[in-house]
């Protein structure tokens, strides 16, 4: 079993690395693109058995941080 | 119109945040785990006119490492 986690901040805070990317980007000529807003993303590898329920507990333990942060988790086979 | 692109290490390259990861979580009681990964994931706002093409081609020069990372494009309008 395997569960991909999307960790965005939430919107209204600053991200100083998206605007730095945009920053490199338009160096580089790429002048259509406006916003980017960076986050972490999590392959997680599981038993069989897991209890989606519990990944979700999980990550807001850990991998998230609640107060600046949202996350999305995808469960799945493949 | 929006891009995600995720950004995830090649197969055989070493994560050795993605095991801290896995030690932090089975710390925590979560023995369920058993493998994690990290990678970035970015939300990109483009102009609507863009050309998925050189979005791409960006990618590969500035937000992935072409030598150790792969990366996936999704475009859209949310």
């Amino acid at each position: 079993m395997k569960a991909r986690i999307y960790v965005t901040l939430k919107e209204g805070v600053l991200d100083p690395a998206g605007k730095a990317v945009v920053g490199g980007v338009h160096a580089l000529g790429y002048s259509e693109v406006s916003e980017v807003r960076i986050g972490k993303f999590f392959e997680m590898e599981l038993k069989d058995s897991s209890d989606g329920e519990r990944i979700r507990e999980m990550c807001g333990q850990l991998l998230a941080n609640p107060v600046i942060e949202d996350f999305r988790i995808e469960l799945g086979n493949s």
